[in-house]
């Protein structure tokens, strides 16, 4: 059986992301998946995801990737910190105080685009995250975020 | 006659953005107008737009509508160097090299979101640009983008 991404397993309240909400029915259903130290995102765009010129993608897109996929490492890396128990619990749900994309060259939309995300610093509630995103082993671009963790809503 | 957007502007071959591209059918549809030396664009998310949260805009879109309208205020301001022909001529077209932004507070979706783009620097093909995204007159989000200007397409 195959693990659940970071993003199916956010609590449901904070599961409406437009990028990566499994409750936002209109949106791109980004799914990341930790993998050792890393955690790594495989995304197909759709043909409508292009930028000025077709068949390139448009870096708002880009932007949005990495945006998710950057918070799902983020929580992933909180997440092994739990040890043994941290399949068990909801992964903590981070929000972006900052995001930086480089556009190295153009990125393909009819490719599969692979994002690997990886924990650069880790205090307290910040974690620096840096993504990059590659087509057939070539890197497009690259990102840095800096997420702030969320405290947990209490009713 | 309210005077056209900026992307409405750009030669066909380049209308096809996602954020911005009149010949996008599935896109965001965002418009730049110059405004003196400025760029003002306004836009009124969607409800799905959200991030994490339900009612607070997410930040790929924000980023979105950052990458979209910093490429118009560059166009707009190599436009208006042509002088008294500017209004004739199809405005340049820009691609991002890099976009970083800082999300300074959560940014409502039920509300007309202001972005304001001011050219920083301007040094032969390459422009960079400063964005600000307001609601109600309280500056959420701050943008810059370094823009690369796209040679003109040959037959």
């Amino acid at each position: 059986m195959k693990a659940k991404s970071i993003q199916d397993r956010y609590p449901d309240e904070f599961a409406h992301c437009y990028g990566c909400g499994r409750l936002n029915r209109k949106g791109l259903h980004i799914k990341s998946y930790p993998e050792d130290d890393e955690c790594v995102c495989r995304y197909t765009p759709e043909p409508h995801h292009t930028g000025g010129v077709p068949g390139y993608a448009y870096g708002g897109f880009i932007a949005s990737l990495i945006d998710c996929h950057s918070s799902a490492t983020a929580s992933a890396a909180k997440l092994r910190q739990s040890g043994p128990s941290a399949g068990d619990i909801a992964p903590p749900r981070f929000v972006a105080a900052s995001l930086k994309v480089d556009f190295l060259r153009p990125t393909p939309v009819d490719k599969v685009l692979e994002l690997r995300g990886k924990v650069e610093e880790m205090k307290g509630r910040k974690v620096i995250v840096a993504v990059t995103l590659s087509v057939d082993g070539e890197v497009c671009a690259r990102g840095e975020s800096v997420l702030i963790e969320m405290p947990p809503r209490t009713e």
